[in-house]
């Protein structure tokens, strides 16, 4: 049976996250669906990485199964036809080995979080960016965000629903830059703890408002407590980018 | 009397575009049910453009006249405050002369129109940008627009319900660049006339997708006739950017 590797884009706001769930509509859901619709097969879809309800995708990897003979690319249009009206596209599709995971083969998974810095309130962002009124520092940001790089007990920033088995990961990059009223944060690694970039940003978003200091997030990282944790980044300003595989 | 500088951010998709209408939301309407809410006086907000149906601004600039004694920045916080749940913004506020008209004291206007260039249907970007399937050679697209740009008579780039005195116009800058699977298309004039950016839009992705040639835009142009059209551009990619003053 052929496997296809799917890139997807979403727009977060109507779902209640990736996963499939008893009590609203997922995007994994409405993909199996569209996929049912096309071949009659019921065939799971799985996902790189698995968002919370409001969180969006601009390159989402899965990989589904399917017995029927497709091409990717009448594939790739047939499943977009069918998510309609959905905001869910799949931008990319190609045939890949039989052992090939979306999950357990990918080695590598970047966010952004966007947060546009003003006072007004958002319009044609709303949904899609955090709005914090305050003046943010990004340099103090990215200098504090520095501390939380490498190898760490990341407890602080995971959410008690969190299933990993350890919290212990390795963070590559997170690194904080402005671009106009906009502040970005990028944050890769091999996999991220449940909340843990959505917790990173609300912390960093403390110092960038000179309410943490970067001894403040140290601190809050080395209790390996949720309790110590600032705050939590709403997921309007959460995009999952890419997934990287060997 | 002061005299209020209202800098605007809106998202078009709800409104029946900037001017009050009788058969559906505007922006002006909701700017102005705002201000009364705040003064409790009946005031007409003036902008430096109209906008259609569908059309955003990222910087619309428009003037409001109050009674009231209220500083810029109370003014800009309580207008946002009684806005919501609209998506339009007040984005910055200052007083001006008495004689200074975000209309006829604007000497300069500019738009921005996003193409989103791919196969796969937008999400995150639906109703913000227009969607072209069909590959854009966007240097041809850039090379064709100087044909536009001059004194001319823009009849054939021009709505037949266009009020404007005269089809005869000076467009200032027309460019056309890619980035990534965007093509931005940026329009600037004194003023433009109803539909132009549009029009002039429609008829380069005609010439991106090679269904024109650079001859059949000036043919079109010479014709001065709205016949002649090859395409209007949906309002969804179209923003109103900037407006400016001596």
């Amino acid at each position: 049976m052929p496997r296809f590797r799917l890139t997807i884009e979403f727009d977060g706001r109507p779902f209640m996250g990736w996963q499939r769930q008893s009590h609203g509509p997922s995007v994994q859901q409405a993909i199996e669906r569209a996929a049912t619709r096309i071949t009659g097969e019921t065939a799971p879809v799985h996902a790189a990485g698995r968002t919370d309800a409001g969180v969006h995708a601009l390159g989402m990897v899965a990989h589904v199964e399917l017995a029927r003979d497709i091409t990717p690319f009448k594939l790739m249009e047939a499943l977009n036809w069918h998510l309609r009206p959905d905001p869910i596209a799949v931008i990319a599709c190609e045939t890949v080995a039989d052992d090939w995971h979306a999950r357990f083969s990918c080695i590598g998974r970047a966010y952004l979080y966007r947060i546009v810095n003003r006072r007004a309130p958002l319009t044609l962002e709303a949904g899609r960016a955090w709005r914090i009124a305050a003046p943010l520092d990004a340099d103090a940001m990215h200098d504090a965000a520095q501390a939380l790089v490498g190898l760490h007990d990341f407890t602080t920033f995971r959410s008690v629903a969190c299933q990993s088995a350890s919290p212990v990961k390795t963070l590559d990059r997170l690194a904080v830059r402005r671009d106009g009223d906009a502040v970005l944060v990028e944050a890769a690694a091999r996999s991220f703890l449940h909340h843990q970039v959505r917790s990173m940003v609300g912390c960093l978003a403390l110092v960038g408002q000179g309410r943490w200091s970067r001894a403040d997030l140290l601190e809050a990282l080395e209790a390996r407590d949720r309790q110590a944790l600032g705050l939590n980044a709403p997921p309007d300003g959460l995009y999952f980018v890419t997934a990287r595989y060997d």
